[in-house]
């Protein structure tokens, strides 16, 4: 099953069903309220308030208010090897406010105030039940599904202090979407082997498979879960392979008019413009 | 002007502003729905929904649902200089989720997972509306009031990875309230100058003036709106001053049983027992 959030007006989204061509209106606001629902798939699977047609779809942010946006840091076994780091005991944690978000075709904008902004494309992990301390079975049975989620990271300010959230956070930056897929739909099920890349204006800047994460979607949920509730809506970016434009020699930065894509085999992908913002009006 | 946010019920919780002895209902759930009014400054100071008496009251984490809650790492001037480091450029920023807060009376669970639970006394600032890019002037403007937090922290967990985060934001361990003091009451106003101390079982561990931050609550506010915009209800959490258990020789922690008592002149104080949590049940 797919899922997503479509904007029909301009600030009015609805969840919405894919099948084929066709979008199903769910009834709800967002996805954040289908999973709040009990029985979330059932609902999702059966509602039926209407059709639209996909191609007309508007792509919102996957979820409209996550409760929590957990991001992980160095997560791919091949890159940390590639960087003569040792592989770490302890999954990375760091977050991003809501507000960062935007969805699979929004422009992303880049701020006056930074010169320096980098792509991280990133599986994420949607969670689908409310969990504490989750043994394997509970963390596997919480994901709700997985999506395409581009980390975008402004380096100069990321570098600025030793915690990473100001340059993780920008307004207007996190490409997160088109849609949820739920596990049985895909290869590898909670355990997804996906091939995942990054394009910036048609050229692979990353490409991996999803298979490598050092961490993957269950221990993080199991990890994460043992410090804080994870909560229907929550979700988890698993962190991003080499590639990034920071680590090129000379390094490399999104500039205004670039077309940043975000690709996970089964996901869909994420296509954004960026443009450059005014400022202080 | 005094906020709270008061628990009547067991889940279920109503603002007040703080009249003498008396507490006056605002018909409204909780601070954050209050912060959330237009002119929520006049809908505060007039509502008036039946009293209940002080004596009883059961204070519930401030704000119930922040949008954020953004915390700052060293920021007491004399504590930085007496560390040997210099007074950074920038601010150094974190976060916590939701799931942390607690009431000020509200025990603090000691994890089975943590053996380093430490204090961190701290001057919360509460966003009363939304700002982006914010000058001075409308940084001020936009600071709804002040409050008492305690930024309690597993040391094992901060530092088992070079992101704060995950002993930053363990279930039940932040103590934040009890009420919100509008700026207007408050000596300095906007750049409140008070006393600031946290006390294990009676015995002060930290005590200092507000007076000493490195970046004030005005300039946080122009500082983090600069990267995404502030909302009603967010929540800045200042910082903390010398004094920690963690940095004694040897080190002190928490211990089931101990109470932890954090105190700012003018803004009440938190007066949290310490728990030992069960862990997985």
């Amino acid at each position: 099953m797919k899922l997503a959030t479509v904007r029909i007006d301009r600030d009015i989204t609805r969840a919405v069903r894919l099948e084929g061509e066709s979008l199903v209106d769910l009834g709800l606001a967002d996805v954040d309220e289908v999973l709040r629902q009990p029985n979330w798939q059932e609902a999702a699977h059966s509602k039926n308030h209407g059709r639209y047609p996909l191609a007309q779809a508007e792509f919102a942010p996957l979820v409209s208010r996550p409760g929590k946006i957990i991001c992980v840091g160095l997560n791919y076994r091949t890159h940390i090897l590639e960087m003569g780091r040792e592989i770490p005991s302890y999954p990375t944690l760091f977050s991003k406010y809501r507000e960062a978000l935007i969805g699979a075709s929004d422009p992303i904008l880049l701020p006056p105030e930074s010169d320096a902004v980098d792509w991280e494309a990133e599986l994420a992990v949607v969670v689908g039940a409310a969990t504490r301390r989750a043994t394997t079975a509970e963390a596997s049975a919480a994901i709700a599904g997985f999506a395409v989620l581009n980390d975008v990271t402004m380096r100069d300010w990321q570098y600025r202090t030793p915690m990473w959230l100001q340059g993780k956070t920008w307004e207007s930056s996190t490409p997160f979407g088109p849609y949820l897929v739920t596990p049985d739909e895909l290869p590898g099920g909670v355990r997804p082997a996906l091939d995942i890349s990054c394009e910036v204006n048609g050229q692979i800047v990353q490409k991996t498979n999803t298979s490598d994460l050092v961490f993957p979607p269950v221990a993080l949920i199991e990890y994460i879960s043992t410090i804080v509730t994870l909560e229907p809506g929550d979700v988890i970016a698993t962190g991003t392979p080499g590639g990034v434009g920071h680590a090129r020699k000379p390094p490399v930065y999104l500039r205004a008019g670039d077309i940043l894509t975000t690709r996970i085999a089964g996901l869909g992908h994420a296509v954004n413009p960026t443009i450059a913002e005014a400022g202080r009006s």
